[in-house]
């Protein structure tokens, strides 16, 4: 009746506990030193200086160097067994790149040193027959194992959990469990919550290591256990269960199938990187690059994936130059409009991108609900009306004063108090308007606010001095 | 010799353990509910249900209440010892909305119940008279340690760390630190790490729960601890903290002062609050945007913080303004240049604003040091490059075709290589500039950006028609 679920692998890659090692603060020294000792070939000093330091900060010196260079690393990381470690801290774009060429035998031995779910990240990124031949390697339980973990689809708990966890059977005394812990030993370096499950393997709740402590030694676990604990579904995305362990403070939470037997562990490193990456994502969404488009991506990569936005950007500043050409006579006219009008649509660009960066944050951090999307949206719009007063007096006072004409000062106040108005509406909605679609709120949102901003703001400046210079005897 | 430092508090307020609580996934529909209640005065059915609530989801749904209502759940939350928790997971700009009139005494009692940092973090909002009023209520104990917190400036380790932690004499035996830990009973929620000190306080290294059980009885604990843990100085930046706690995937940390005493504990469930609260900076900063400018934020104020950043915006305008002043003669000979001047300004902005995005994120994540920023630039050029040859060829056959003239295809064209160029240029130095000052690198960038890409995108265009145009005849 006892099941114990216990692997031969508890996050070993991991260094949750504090442990012995030097931080470093300044790694472009290191940087030079392991350089040099690498061009001189000089393996054990290197190795010596490497097994000092933590997987994170060498990871961390590897973006440094050439690849090459960071290959020879690899080589000698994996005879200290630091290798795993270290590249399943390296940014996701490098991991190919420095195993490329790596033979398969190796790549498997690094598979096996993984805590599965980073091992599979590491997996995915492989061209299919490397993939291939690295399975054929490996034993048929890891291969079923990891075979499950591709199987979740990206950003779901399935693909970020941890398929090995410590689950001890509710029947078991406290003397019962704890003999389980020692046994497991090491491998439970990092564990802090202790699963317990019916026969089924149904997670019934948890216990603590403190509670364990604590406990009579004859009491049977499911009479000490916490009930109702938060869990997640396999199926959940993982922007929501990073939701979830920062809303409640969780260390870790366990991970069920639609039977609520428990598969899986997601822990709180996990989903720093996770929120980490909202973060960015948030952030390049809305300048409408990829998420994939880093610092140091190739350019060509860089290109590709920015250059269908940008043409997509052109057709829409298009759009604006059409705007005013349809207003050329006036120009020829007054050819101080020209000089002006951009000053209206910058303005409103600006402004606008204000209100869009608020909706969007208050979007993604949850602020804004259906309840209260008119109250926000009325709020913007009031700001933005009072700042256009403020800035459309600026500019017709100064519009006034360069050209001496006050019927400009006039034209270009207005146009920037309406302007700023529709940069307010533009900025708010159009984040509900893509959330409307099914599409993230962010995606591209700034160009679509900055057409918007420079079309209305045109149409809207010379429309208006077409209509009132006639008017009052002008032209 | 025996010194345990054994405090009243362990940060009782939070739930980072799995406990019992039902999760709310439509918190619409739950304020309907509560708001129904309170109209009719419902005490009792309000407090079944807040008692049934995690703090998390009671702040939430404080969120959509107006004012008065939230206040009145606050009285019955105080009832349900449940305000001060809910309090402390409040977004910050409404904590001191909420408390407005509240009683000293109660909010005494609410301090009391808070881990102290969350409550000097609530203190901290409150008017002068109100919390020396607040002060003069509490035990000279308390004041003290929270005057001690007060003082720490913002944004450091000090202001975040709790100063109740569990620390134990390294001359224990570890039966005597069992007892120890048995004796702090329940306050030891949340405590994952024992930290051991010698006999004046400086940190020794740590043992785990796991380790003290699995140890024989009659050890010393300074046989058992792991030694030179990570640990931060107080005056470290939480910006600094988070990504250490972050790299090492660490659940806490130590803070020690400068003779290596220690003095406070930062979790790992602060560090996720700082973590998004410098995403949600990351992106403010860049639209020029102060944090406490959120999506119910009153508009009054969310006018005072903007309209600064959009005068300096203005001023900036004119400059582009006046560039395109210089050229006023020959826009009245060739007209069409003022439709397409805007194309050029306007794709150097979305263009550059990639290029900042990038820029930025590296940097904020470290992937951007001295050794690689040469690098870093250059490659967003061969982008930027690359891209304007792309859409310069788009926008010179445009031109071409829409005004009939070739001589406008080139100018265009050449105008927004040379554009997108400098918009790399621009996009990849100004936050190192920015930096270079000291200042935040993303700090009201775009507003810089788009002014470099509108003045020199006007002149480049503007300036090149000049100087061509009569050398071909056109005019």
């Amino acid at each position: 009746m006892v099941s114990v679920k216990e692997k031969k692998r508890f996050s070993t890659g991991r260094a949750r506990n504090p442990e012995a090692f030097v931080e470093v603060t300044r790694p472009e020294q290191l940087v030079k030193i392991l350089h040099r000792l690498i061009r001189a070939g000089a393996d054990r000093r290197i190795s010596a200086i490497l097994a000092r330091l933590h997987p994170a900060d060498i990871a961390h010196i590897l973006t440094f160097l050439p690849i090459p260079e960071s290959r020879q690393l690899i080589r000698i990381l994996f005879r200290l067994r630091k290798a795993a470690a270290t590249i399943s801290e390296l940014p996701s774009g490098m991991v190919h790149e420095i195993l490329e060429g790596i033979e398969p035998d190796i790549m498997a031995e690094f598979v096996r040193r993984l805590p599965p779910d980073d091992a599979a990240d590491i997996l995915q990124e492989l061209p299919p027959d490397e993939l291939r031949a690295v399975l054929q390697i490996l034993h048929i339980d890891e291969v079923n194992e990891l075979k499950a973990l591709l199987a979740y689809s990206d950003d779901t708990a399935g693909a970020i959990m941890n398929p090995d966890f410590f689950a001890l059977d509710s029947q078991l005394t406290v003397d019962e469990a704890i003999q389980k812990i020692r046994d497991a030993g090491d491998l439970l370096e990092s564990v802090f919550y202790i699963y317990v499950v019916d026969e089924t393997n149904r997670l019934l709740g948890t216990v603590s290591m403190r509670e364990i402590l604590l406990a009579p030694g004859t009491r049977i676990l499911s009479d000490a256990l916490r009930t109702n604990p938060v869990m997640v579904r396999v199926d959940m995305s993982e922007d929501k269960v990073a939701e979830i362990i920062a809303k409640y403070d969780l260390l870790a939470v366990p991970v069920v199938d639609e039977r609520e037997q428990l598969i899986g562990v997601i822990t709180v490193d996990d989903v720093i990187d996770v929120i980490q990456d909202a973060a960015t994502e948030g952030l390049y969404r809305m300048a409408a690059l990829d998420e994939e488009d880093r610092v140091f991506s190739s350019p060509a990569r860089s290109v590709a994936l920015r250059l269908p936005w940008l043409s997509l950007n052109f057709l829409t500043a298009l759009l604006a130059a059409l705007t005013v050409g349809l207003f050329e006579d006036l120009i020829t006219e007054v050819v101080a409009l020209a000089a002006m009008m951009p000053i209206v649509a910058g303005m409103g660009g600006n402004s606008g991108t204000q209100t869009l960066t608020v909706m969007i944050r208050g979007l993604a951090l949850g602020e804004i609900r259906s309840l209260n999307v008119r109250k926000a949206v009325a709020k913007e719009f009031a700001v933005g009306l009072t700042n256009g007063i403020c800035i459309g007096l600026m500019g017709g006072i100064f519009a006034w004063l360069w050209k001496g004409e006050w019927w400009l000062g006039v034209l270009l106040g207005i146009a920037i108090v309406v302007n700023l108005c529709i940069a307010a509406l533009g900025g708010a909605t159009i984040p509900l308007i893509l959330r409307r679609f099914k599409l993230d709120p962010a995606l591209g949102s700034s160009i679509f606010l900055t057409t918007l901003t420079d079309v209305f703001g045109f149409f809207c400046f010379l429309g208006l001095a077409a209509w009132l210079l006639p008017l009052i005897g002008v032209i």
